[in-house]
């Protein structure tokens, strides 16, 4: 059965079902002209978007609509998660060619729905229209925060220290798996091409950090070396990175080597890894570690503006580190 | 100069300026994470999206980058209008070939800006993103309403009047004056079109009605007779409606006339009025009447449930009137 044979209407009725987790906030979900939702009393609302286009972020051939779903999600609950909030209601927009299989579509809303669940989201609306060029995906994401945990990409002070919440560069060589089809040269292969397919947002991370006084998140969507140009000029300040402490697992090591690429350029520049890039006093983090057992790790400090953004080599050479990284439209 | 030369972060200092017209709401706009922004204490927020997609619902031989940019504002103030509510945020996503020129987005969002800046809404986000296929845009608008003036389209009651807030019809004819190339048929031709190109959404009167006891409104994307079988369904009601009592032009009878069609079909079936249909018992109409001088008109009213949705005809002969209309995918 195809979206031309049953219409709009049938196909909002099809995916109504288990979209609320989060009773107590939607006073009104799918099916209105607009959804209505309560806040928080003493929380700020935090709003983000993000839009997937076929052949351009996602590729038919490499992913399946049920993950796809799923990662439509996660890019915008990182967003969230990079702000130190709670994500609450989420709104899909699709664009979908005629034909397209009922059966996909419901797979793609399990794995948005599923994801939805995990985080106690709702979808509380959306649209779905017609297309005849790529499948386009968008979703809108509401989240809140405590004025007092919100945390900007603006706060970053001298003296700081730089860390990161997980192993980089792991995705870009899930995809590098992928695209060069290496898929039986790894036995590890599956587990890099799951970072890269189905991210795992680090929304309790986020919030976290948020109540133990991170001053500055950014969540890893562009690469390190993107997300530390965005800090530094959002923060008006200079960082300075070691190369020797970008976490980096010896999976991606070994697909870097069999590449003949760059394992640090991976982390660098690879992007989508969706760890959250933050900066924390160092008497914060002694703090915040005590009180936490979190995988993370410090990768450099927030040094004086006139410094610039660099990374340290192995040797001690210190290089201009420039916001390369995944650019539309370059 | 093209998207591809200037790239994605250039595109948003290019677009941030004239943004924030309401700035007490925006603690962050464009540019973080997320957008951050605060509530009004004792409203409800309203969320709705809606995504156009080019030629299925624009055609750039007909419209421009301008009116294009005001109508995707339109079409989601019109949603919040439809609940009584009042527009405040705007996060806006789009899908764009490489090679488009600069001048043509600035152009997009200056349309957007305007209709923003009319009804006092914040730009506060957004995504834009390259494309090999159609230009899409997607628009996410979150609204306000106080808990007590939320109008659902759930809550019309047997006995109430069923009105409309304007002459219908209009944008389908305008619609099938581009399509037709009749502009220089008529030589109120440009006024037709413009009815089409750029909808004026009823977001005062839907303020003006949720505090004056409407018990139901939806607002005309998809036609007549569509919103009135979505009023029935979710009401659990019956619709009784009178052909003679539908407010059409007499330039839409011209174009209806010239092109051999039924003028009648335009307002059931043309959609894209985005005038406002509601309901509301006669007492509380008669004083809303007095207190407001607007141009509404009674059409029809709502009957019990068990007679379904009818339109009287000018003999007086009644036929069931169906849910058809713009309906994606068929």
């Amino acid at each position: 059965m195809t979206l031309k044979q049953i219409g709009e209407f049938s196909l909002i009725d099809l995916i109504k079902e288990d979209t609320v987790h989060n009773k107590d906030t939607v006073i009104e979900g799918i099916g209105d002209d607009a959804a209505v939702v309560s806040t928080t009393e003493g929380y700020l609302q935090l709003l983000t978007t993000d839009m997937l286009v076929e052949n351009i972020h996602f590729n038919l051939n490499f992913t399946d609509f049920y993950k796809l779903g799923n990662k439509a999600i996660a890019v915008n609950l990182s967003d969230i998660a990079a702000m130190g909030g709670v994500p609450r209601q989420a709104l899909i927009s699709m664009a979908l060619p005629k034909d397209t299989e009922i059966k996909n579509i419901l797979e793609l809303y399990k794995g948005m729905k599923d994801i939805c669940k995990k985080f106690s989201v709702n979808i509380v609306g959306g649209d779905t229209v017609s297309t005849f060029g790529p499948i386009v995906i968008n979703v809108a994401l509401v989240g809140e925060v405590k004025k007092e945990n919100l945390v900007k990409r603006s706060g970053a002070q001298v003296g700081d220290l730089l860390l990161v919440s997980g192993a980089l560069g792991s995705s870009a060589a899930g995809l590098e798996i992928l695209q060069n089809d290496l898929k039986d040269k790894f036995d590890f292969a599956k587990e890099l091409i799951k970072k890269h397919l189905v991210p795992n947002p680090r929304v309790e991370l986020g919030q976290l950090l948020g109540k133990n006084k991170a001053t500055s998140i950014d969540d890893i969507s562009d690469g390190l070396a993107s997300e530390c140009n965005e800090i530094a000029s959002a923060s008006q300040v200079g960082i300075r990175i070691y190369k020797e402490k970008i976490p980096v697992s010896k999976e991606v090591h070994a697909v870097a080597e069999y590449l003949n690429k760059s394992y640090v350029d991976y982390a660098l520049y690879g992007g989508e890894d969706f760890e959250l890039l933050f900066t924390m006093n160092p008497r914060d983090l002694e703090n915040f570690s005590k009180k936490n057992i979190a995988d993370i790790f410090v990768i450099g400090e927030i040094v004086n503006v006139k410094e610039g953004v660099t990374i340290v080599d192995f040797d001690g050479q210190s290089t201009i580190l420039e916001a390369k990284g995944y650019n539309h439209f370059r």
